[in-house]
Order: C-alpha cells, then sequence, then structure tokens
C-alpha cells in the first residue's frame, strides 16, 4: 500500500515542515538548526523561559504554542521520537534570561529520560513539570499515566502566569494545583502512518475503534465497533468524571481535540454530545475549545479533556495569548 | 465497506452539529431553527448586515466565520446541498438593522439560483457578492468560476468594512476590487465520504491524486500520480501566478487550507514550498493563514490560495476579527 502525503521525502519531512511553519509564522518565531529548536521571537527578560518538547507529529504541539502568554521555546524531536538533551540544554542557554528554565514534559520515557538529562547537565537554574492527564489507562507507580491535550492546557495556564512575572517555585505550585483537576481520554477510529514506517501503526477493522489510544497510536482500553457519537461521548466523560469527581455546580473548561484527520463537523458532533453530559449532571460549561490541537499524524480520532476551573486557571486561561494556534485578547 | 465518521445518525448530523457549534460558541453565535440559521449574539446596530451560507461539510465555513469583523449571520445547507431561500430571508429579517443586507455566495449554480430567490423576495434591500477563486477549471461566459477558500478573504475584508460602517455600495465596490486579485486551486489525495451516501464521492488508486479538485470532489484538471511536495505546489502556483501575473516585487497573501483530513504538519510542508516559490520571483510574503478554513468533509487535500494586497486590503485583513475560526486584535 502506498503512503499517501504531501512531504518531498520521509527523511526531509520534519525539516522541511518546520521551515514551512517558520515561514508562515516569521512573526512569532525564529527556526534554530543544529540542534533543532523553535524559539519566541520577542522575549520578555526577566521572566521564567517556558519549553517545552517532544516527538513531531502532534502538531500543532508544541511549535504552535510559541509565543507571547505561552511557550518561549519548543524543541521538536523525530515523528514520535524524543528530541535530544542537546536540543533542550541549547533551547535553555539561549532563551534563559535570569528567572530559570521551566520544562514542560509530556510523560513519556524518552521525553522523561532525555529532559532530565539536560535538566542536570544545564548550567542555568531549572525545573520541570510533567504532564499525565491521559486517564485511559492505569497508571502503574512506576511510570504514571501519559501525557495528551492537558498538556495545552498547562502551557496555556503556566504560560500566562510566567508572563506575568511569576517564579519558578510559583509555577511548579500552579502545575501541582492544576494536574488533579484535568483529565483526558481518546478513541480512534483510523490508525496513522509514520512515514518513515510507510504502513499504519495498527490496524482497525472495518468497524472497529480503539477506545483510549494513546496519540502516538498506543493500545487504549480495548477494541469496541463503531458506535453513536452519543455513546462512544458517554463512555469517555464517564471516564473522565470517576477521575475528576467534580462538586454539582462545578464550573469546567471542556475540550474535544481532534487526532489530525477528523473534520470539524464531527468534532462538534462529540462536542454537542459532551455538553449535555455535563448538563444533565449540573455541570457548568465556562469555557471551551474545539479543534486540532494534540494530534497524531493523520489519526482519525478525537480525544476530550475536562478541567474542573477555579477563578486562578480561569483568569490565566482568558489572559492574552498570541501564538499561531491559540491567540485571543491581542 | 462500512462509513466511519463520529455521528449519532446521518439523519441528524448536520443537527447534533450545528448544536454542538452553538454551544461551544455560545458567547459568539445563537441557533435559529426552522428555518436553521445561525446569528451573531452581539451586534452593531446601523451596520449593513454580512449573510453567507452554503452546502454544510466545509467547517469551519461559513459559521466558524461568524462574529464581530465577520459575518451576521450563516445560513448551513444539508450536506454539500444548498440552502433554501427561506433561510436566506430569515437570516436577513432577524438581522438587518438598517443598512441593508450583503449576500456573500460561493459561485454553484443551486446556491446562485436560492440566494437569488430569497435576494428577490426579500422586503429588506439587499446585494450579493458573487465569490469566484478556483482557477482550476476554465469558467464558461455563464457558469463562471467555482467558490472556494477566497470565500473566508471576502467574509474577513468585507467583514471588517462592514463594522467600519460601510454601506452596501461601497462593499460591493470592494468586493470588485478583491476578485481578480485573488486566485485558489486544490488538490486531493483522497476522496471524502458523504454521509447520507456512505460512500466516497469518488476514487482515487493507492498512487492517485486529482489536480485542481473541488471543495465537493468536483473533478479538477486531471489525474495525476502522487509526486514530491514541491512539485505539486509548484504546479499549483504556476497556475496562480498565471492568473494573477503579480508585479515584481508585489506584497502577497498566502494561504495553504487544508481539506479536513490533512495534518497540519503536511500544510506546512506545503507552505514552506509556496513560500520559496514566492521568494524566488520576488514576491513577498507579506500576511499567511495555514489550517483547515475551507474543507471537504473528510477529505485528505489541500489547497493554495494567492491574494495581492494593496494597503487597503492589508488593513482590512489586520482588522480585529472575533469569530471560533479566526481571532485577532481582541
Amino acid at each position: 500500500m502506498t503512503m499517501k502525503k504531501f512531504i518531498n521525502s520521509v527523511d526531509t519531512f520534519l525539516e522541511d515542515s518546520l521551515r514551512g511553519f517558520a515561514a508562515a509564522h516569521a512573526d512569532l518565531v525564529e527556526l534554530h538548526t543544529a540542534p533543532t529548536f523553535l524559539s519566541r521571537r520577542h522575549r520578555k527578560s526577566g521572566k521564567v523561559a517556558l519549553i517545552s518538547g517532544g516527538g513531531s507529529g502532534h502538531e500543532p504541539l508544541h511549535i504552535g504554542f510559541i509565543g507571547p502568554g505561552m511557550l518561549d521555546g519548543a524543541c521538536p524531536g523525530q515523528v514520535f521520537t524524543s528530541p535530544t538533551p542537546d536540543q533542550m540544554l541549547r533551547a535553555g542557554e539561549t532563551l534563559e534570561c535570569g528567572a530559570g528554565v521551566l520544562f514542560i514534559v509530556k510523560n513519556y520515557s524518552g521525553d522523561v529520560m532525555n529532559f532530565e538529562m539536560a535538566s542536570e547537565l544545564a548550567d542555568f537554574e531549572n525545573a520541570t513539570v510533567l504532564v499525565e492527564d491521559d486517564v485511559a489507562l492505569p497508571g502503574s507507580s512506576s511510570t504514571g499515566r501519559r501525557g495528551v491535550m492537558g498538556t495545552v492546557i498547562v502551557e496555556k495556564v503556566l504560560g500566562a502566569l510566567a508572563e506575568e512575572g511569576a517564579d519558578l517555585g510559583t509555577l511548579l505550585e500552579a502545575g501541582r494545583h492544576l494536574h488533579p483537576r484535568m483529565a483526558s481520554m481518546g478513541v480512534a477510529i483510523t490508525s496513522c502512518t509514520v512515514p518513515a514506517a510507510g504502513r499504519p501503526t495498527f490496524v482497525l477493522a472495518e468497524n472497529e475503534i480503539e477506545v483510549g489510544v494513546g496519540i502516538h497510536g498506543e493500545p487504549g482500553r480495548r477494541r469496541d465497533v463503531l458506535r453513536p457519537a452519543a455513546e462512544l461521548v458517554q463512555e469517555l466523560m464517564d471516564a473522565l468524571l470517576e477521575e475528576l469527581s467534580p462538586a454539582p455546580g462545578a464550573e469546567v473548561l471542556l475540550i474535544v481535540n481532534g487526532m489530525g484527520a477528523t473534520p470539524l463537523a464531527e468534532l462538534y458532533v462529540l462536542f454537542g454530545e459532551a455538553s449535555q453530559v455535563l448538563e444533565r449532571l449540573g455541570l457548568r460549561l465556562e469555557r471551551s475549545l474545539v479543534g486540532n490541537y494534540t494530534t497524531a499524524l493523520d489519526m482519525a480520532g478525537a480525544s476530550i479533556t475536562l478541567c474542573l476551573l477555579d477563578a486562578e486557571i480561569k483568569r490565566a486561561w482568558d489572559a492574552p495569548v498570541h501564538t499561531s494556534a491559540l491567540r485571543w485578547g491581542r
């Protein structure tokens, strides 16, 4: 089977894509090579530098969230492959400006290991926030849960606080406050195809879905047959609500995230069902986001994220942001 | 073959999707039923009401462009099916507030006919801007060209002018000024599947692409084999540049639009190649947009749009906009 993608070659895919990204958003970002990282063009001195990174193939995560109010830099690895410590080190050295560096890391072993190595080798003050919001699988005590769409909430909320001048300790505390308040879970109706592999990562039968799929095509809770959107959403929402146990009347941020190949019209079908689940339970939909934010290449699928809001999270979420993928208030 | 989509049923797809859209963006829009249309929640009195519409399946077009600085209302038809005149009439009656209504219509026979009927039956003053930016096929003198991604430019530019108080005549003039300055062309690597049909609209062989595809899966210029992104982009850009004949040093807006199932990372590959074509020709990339804006359900494909800028178009493009799909300056 031929792999159908808009690429020049498998070998130059990442480089070509990053070059296009930098050309499209030259007002916001700068692309650095050898080692590869992207930096925010107009930096603010004296603030903690927020740097994230991870394997490519999840765009706009993380590069699309560079800019005022979110990230100062991002280190993209090859597709679904962790970036190497030299990328994080160089990004940190370039972006640190007196208040230290906060690394925002999704919980995957390669990412964790390589960010840790960078953290240890760094001459600059740094700390790390680990994101692990995927409730699909029970995390063992040693590995924890996978980091998925909650990463965008962490980058937005901590990005707002850093922009206002919060120090490293305050940002770590905000991360600890945020984490137990958010949960995500996804479902795939097709696999993705990693360019270098040239064939689908996994195979689903004609009417089959993967409930709880990971953003690299990792197995979820189970295979199932495709069911009406309302039933799928109910199952995902049950898992999220069981995890979060919101009090009656709680205010929530509801996100329906596309995995890359799911049309917006279908994401809105899912959002409509999820918002009705909230309504039936007396929970208050206060903020929402619908679109492709944490993707898995060309996977058709979607994830739902719930975040329990309070005044501080809401204020940080609403704060001005100017990135290529999220922009408001300026 | 089973159709894999996140829907409850084929019959309720549009209704469910619109309900989800209205729930996600309750701060921006209101959903009206019987007949169906969406309106801007916070209206500005005394301005020309901008109303667009067309078949669904192209989201975020048009509903995602309702809000301050763009549309006042949109009339979605069933998937790939024109809205009916009663929708446009009711939307116009609801939204007209003293300065008349401007209908923005993509050039498809059903849309043209039904908007014309609404225009004739209307008790309110109204005028129509027809969008026909697709250069894939030579338009006959009677039917003209298809309207595609250029529609978003028309809605943004005329939306900004209307927000500033431009009258109907000024908006028509701005539309006439804009039209010869923009051109679009697309390419598909997979078909889309209309829910009610349950099977792909057309069939491409494993390595085949449709060059010049329409946003409903209409045939383009020809079938070809999948080639490197740089070659595909060169062919699309050649067609656009032949149409527009930009002067050396001309300032352009470059848009790479995804058809629904193409990952952002691939759209950036295309953007990178297109920006290099501009650079080689000494054209100036002044504004850019990359993402899914005028889609064709779950088609994997992309289109490129070029718009020659001048001070007035640039100013209107940059003006504040607050819609679910485009937002800046507020």
